[in-house]
């Protein structure tokens, strides 16, 4: 097998002409969404005064299998896919271990990571709606530069709430959205009800997910011409991130290779649910098994310790009701904690495949995860994201199995992105700043008592 | 010719096993490095005290035309490489223009620009010679990632003297090169007599890129087992650089497109000079012409406002004395120039070319270079590097001249890095901070007063 290349590019040709739609296959479908007043499944109607109309129709959708991709998102994808399918050999040769790892490397854009591959699908339909503008939030800013960057191709407005202490202390991403022609505004602010109420009650708070969430909602439901776009948990993102395993997949089989492994990180899981998608398939099909793995942060543990019910998707109870996994709504991961995986619960089409045993779930520590990544970095050269590392970890953890027991086992993980924009994390690493944090049962208590009565 | 994919990949099959020696094809070959002592060409010997054996007869080789490229540093391109070669058919379509734009682009790797190739040459010479470490300088901290990337993979010592007011002003380039292992001293430093020497004078000094390559000399030649590298300017860096043009050339040609114009931006000559060598080469030999443009900034213009004299490569006056463009090395830039391209000289290799007429100059302003840095950000999507811009504005103004003349022609420019380190830049530019700076003759003055009376 000498001849497999470090990196394996797709021709443009080969590059993914649908998506491909994991719910068609799936006997237990997810959960619909519920409207809280109601406790009934939201209506494509209800949901349109949030989202754009194809969009959802792509989220109600679970039985179309393939979606075409337009071809004017076909053509975006072409200035930063195929992402490359990399060769670990250098990081095979210092474990010693007889696997054969692979990677999905999808830093190689300036967003960062994957998020663009949704971004441009979403912007895309907004502008095909007719739309003026969208409005999401942000964290880290990885999904925030990469709506930036879709809006700036199209010609659309993009409002970006950005939780004001990334705002403050992530300067530079919020440059990188600027270039982009984008407005970042620090949340909370005095532009939307929910921020004033916020502003009023905790006058000097540096903001959170969730109430950025509710301004960006509260903005696009409140303006002519905008809607809401969300770059994670929704089923329609993950179609879009099917991408990553279609192309992956793709790669390996024109190689002839089959994998035994499939690893990713989990937060929302738009990279998790893109990467494993055909992989499930074909165990939902039965034409093939896989071990498919979820790594998660040990201090936001939402599969390996949360609760699969209905619950909030946002900390602000604004949104309609999912069942997941969930650390419930009111949880509040630990500050310390570096990485973007932070939400409280996770994709409802996740949920349920992990429910119905058709994956695993595990969780790490985040010195670590930092250990792995700064691992690595040295052998493979890429610097990674927090978030990707986590997978990278897990993936040197079987690595390392298969040398005890002398199996060559194939791996595959996702390497969602770079962490160029992450080197305050990194420093408080190098520094020894940076400590473990695993939520004792008194800890996620609050959270669990925040749950809806469904 | 619509059957051209966005981005061209070579398969690894078709990457370069040698390099390029460009002067091999010159007939005027560039003047040798001048003891400043005696005045005599440098020997070898003289000049193997500071850098590797094998970098110093690369140095000295201006007969062979092409050199091999050891199988380990093919096998560390191959974890980078190739370079992806990009139709910018968005721009095109921007710019209404019917000439056909190409760009390399070598920013996919973590040190964010082409520095990568030449730092894991000199980085495996080092190691060859059995030495310990390597030290060098680095201003905007490019070179330093780059160096401390191979270092890490290597398994070798890494010292970087990083100018002082960049290592508290770029804190991330910092952890960057922390993470890969190296150890970064904010320069002028205690560690060596020139450092002390500086302090004493000048105890608030913020340091140069000067000091720092007088420090990082000093420390090499004084340790035993450690060499000094450098980043750009020399005749070997040229040589290993020529990896861009190769790819480049070699994608084109499966493509059977020929380019008409190449441009490139100027700072020391190491991107430049790789990514025109195989085309100046054609040019030597009389098989194929080529416009051949090197892009400097305005604000430090060696190539169109300089001298073709003899001078010192350094502002300490340490380093041997080369024959090229320059303004002096007395000459310092103004302070509120962003970019990377502040050296006072230019390649000796270069410097030859274009007194020969081999190829033009021209110099660009920089709030142009970041309005079109913003621009091609919008269009294409990467975020372009400030020294990366230079190119991108010459090419831009190239395809609007085609424009006007309705000629169909084919440029190729190098778009050498990305600017995630460089959103302060970005930032004193959308908000208004950021000026342009013409030096008039009289800035120049002492620049030229400082010239050595060789």
């Amino acid at each position: 097998m000498n001849n497999i290349p470090y990196k394996i590019y797709l021709d443009e040709a080969e590059l993914p002409k649908q998506w491909y739609n994991l719910r068609a296959d799936m006997k237990n479908k997810p959960a619909p969404l519920l409207d809280p007043a109601t406790l009934q499944p939201m209506t494509a109607q209800a949901l349109s005064g949030v989202f754009c109309e194809e969009l959802v129709k792509q989220e109600l959708d679970d039985t179309t299998p393939y979606i075409d991709i337009p071809q004017e998102i076909q053509d975006y994808y072409k200035t930063f896919r195929p992402a490359p399918l990399m060769r670990a050999y250098n990081l095979e040769k210092a474990l010693g271990t007889p696997a054969n790892i692979y990677y999905k490397f999808e830093g190689n854009n300036t967003s960062g990571s994957h998020k663009l591959n949704s971004a441009i699908a979403q912007a895309y339909y907004a502008k095909q709606q007719g739309l003026k503008g969208v409005t999401t939030e942000t964290g880290a800013g990885q999904w925030g530069t990469a709506l930036s960057m879709a809006c700036a191709y199209l010609g659309l407005d993009c409002k970006v709430y950005m939780v004001k202490v990334s705002y403050e202390q992530k300067p530079f991403r919020r440059e990188v959205m600027r270039t982009y022609g984008a407005s970042v505004v620090p949340s909370p602010s005095m532009d939307t009800a929910v921020g004033r109420k916020i502003l009023q009650e905790h006058p000097g708070t540096g903001g959170s997910l969730g109430c950025a969430i509710s301004e960006a909602v509260e903005v696009a439901t409140s303006t002519p011409g905008y809607r809401y776009v969300l770059g994670s948990v929704l089923n329609q993102v993950l179609l879009h991130q099917s991408v990553i395993g279609l192309e992956a997949k793709t790669a390996l089989d024109k190689y002839g290779i089959k994998a035994d492994i499939v690893i990713g990180c989990a937060g929302g899981g738009s990279n998790l649910g893109g990467l494993i998608a055909p992989f499930v398939g074909e165990k939902l099909r039965g034409e093939a098994d896989y071990r498919i793995i979820a790594v998660e942060p040990a201090s936001c543990p939402s599969f390996t310790r949360g609760k699969f019910v209905y619950d909030f998707c946002d900390t602000g109870m604004i949104c309609p009701l999912a069942k997941m996994y969930t650390l419930g709504s009111g949880f509040i991961p630990a500050p310390n904690h570096a990485g973007g995986l932070r939400f409280h619960g996770m994709s409802t089409t996740l949920s349920q495949l992990y429910h119905d045993g058709l994956m695993e779930a595990t969780s790490v520590e985040q010195t670590a995860v930092f250990a792995a990544a700064e691992q690595f970095a040295r052998i493979e050269g890429i610097l990674p994201a927090p978030e990707s590392s986590h997978a990278i970890k897990a993936a040197i953890d079987e690595a390392l199995h298969c040398k005890e027991t002398g199996e060559e086992k194939t791996i595959l993980f996702g390497l969602t992105g770079t962490g160029y924009f992450d080197m305050y994390a990194y420093e408080a690493f190098h520094d020894g700043r940076m400590h473990d944090y695993i939520p004792t049962d008194e800890d996620l208590a609050p959270g669990f008592a925040s749950l809806p009565k469904v």
